[in-house]
């Protein structure tokens, strides 16, 4: 059976979908995307994606007006086309197709790309595990707050990650951890928390934005500060959170453990927090 | 009369030149690209265009093997089947397409997009013409030696460039002066050139690298080390450098004139000798 997936205003067969050679995605990453994850065919913190979306489209001037409900009404219709459960959304947004020039034209129609494959999340249950990372320097421009496809700084660094036998890799920046090269990365020191503030230097990320919330409302201490390789190294427990990882605790970074590379107490309550949140607000729906 | 194209082994007509929306060139901006001028349908600097695109295949760990010869008749074919006589050929390479994933998988085939175009130089003759620039934060990654389609910084530069009805912009950082967004840079003071040297904070122009050949050879003095903004403003001469621009005198940085507007005697003379190498080289073949 085909998978379906939706390009440009239609549904088409995915083996089908192409874009042509000038589209300014291809040419210049002059593109901008989401992964919404969805449980139980639920989307996980939709309205914070549909919010980064915009901005990402406002910081790099791409002229696409969407509705929310008609966006959602598309990600329902391909996880219900290709009988999914438990996955991802891959949206993807280029500024369009123009003959080459760096200098874009107005009134360019974006061209627009949507796809759904299914996930195992790791969820907080008895199958939770936790991760090991490598730290690798951050070689990225300087804008990493908008959601772009100019990824091959993150790229090179998931390749080192990858040879290493580790999850991902956590980025430095003049000796601090900015973030990982795809998720945010939290410590725990004495029952406080820790993680980047959001600026220029990290993608502000969605399970970021909604974990920040839990956390306050639980009387949890959040510090948002960066924090060394040291300090990393010196942690009670740490984490990481993504639209695809959500929290996944982090066991050991290069070649030292964390928590004796046990799931942190903190880190497992925290996950627990948020699987319930998203499962609740999912039987709201 | 439809443009022919070449794709992944093919000559198509360009409308028809398509590629699947998870390649990675798209998803990830995971590809290099080169620019190559002809005129007269003979190519400009060609061998040096091979060896960078060598260089940016193997500092991305792109496999795609290719034989000098077979590339360019390629070129060739595109320039007489398009009926072209000066022009551009690009040229892109993605690392290949894959279910979306930052790890890449070993041995994907690299998907290669050839096409012309043609273009009028700016020659050294009644017809040359000097530029004005604007200066912009250098924004971009850390790698800029690597030609790759990681072009947002850059297009970001251009727009306001373009906004300000400047040819182009001179990307600053730490107050010097790296290259432009899409062109090496030079200043002539008291009849020594300066250029910013070659390291991973510019990309090493070919044109650069023909010129520097050149300006030893006939003589003149050569300083390459990088500049600021001041040492531009009080330069008694400017010109930029590129495949696609070769010589250009600049005129206007800002709001600052450069020797009072008008092209410079040195800038004139090196652009004759580029053009007269290249069109010697030419007459050779």
């Amino acid at each position: 059976m085909s998978k379906i997936s939706y390009l440009n205003d239609k549904f088409i067969n995915f083996k089908d979908a192409k874009i042509h050679v000038e589209d300014r995605g291809l040419q210049f990453g002059d593109s901008i995307y989401e992964v919404v994850g969805f449980v139980n065919k639920n989307f996980i913190d939709i309205n914070f994606h549909f919010q980064r979306l915009r901005y990402s489209l406002k910081e790099l001037g791409i002229k696409y007006n969407f509705d929310n409900k008609k966006l959602m009404n598309i990600f329902y219709q391909l996880i219900n086309k290709n009988f999914l459960k438990n996955g991802l959304i891959y949206l993807q947004i280029t500024r369009g197709v123009q003959p080459r020039n760096h200098v874009y034209k107005k009134n360019l129609k974006p061209t627009v790309i949507i796809y759904a494959q299914t996930k195992s999340f790791n969820l907080p249950n008895k199958k939770f595990k936790g991760v090991k990372v490598i730290s690798y320097p951050d070689l990225r421009w300087s804008r990493r707050d908008i959601k772009t496809t100019n990824l091959l700084p993150n790229i090179l660094a998931e390749k080192i990650a990858n040879k290493k036998g580790a999850y991902t890799s956590v980025l430095i920046k003049n000796n601090k951890i900015t973030e990982g090269a795809h998720s945010n990365i939290w410590i725990i020191k004495k029952n406080i928390i820790f993680t980047h503030p959001v600026n220029t230097d990290i993608l502000k990320g969605v399970t970021r934005t909604a974990l920040e919330l839990i956390i306050k409302k639980s009387g949890f201490k959040l510090n948002e500060n960066s924090f060394t390789m040291n300090q990393f190294f010196n942690a009670d427990e740490a984490f990481l959170t993504s639209s695809g990882s959500l929290v996944t605790p982090i066991l050991k970074i290069d070649k030292n453990l964390v928590n004796d590379g046990k799931i942190g107490k903190i880190t497992l309550k925290i996950a627990k927090l948020y699987f319930e949140k998203f499962s609740n607000e999912n039987l709201k729906n």
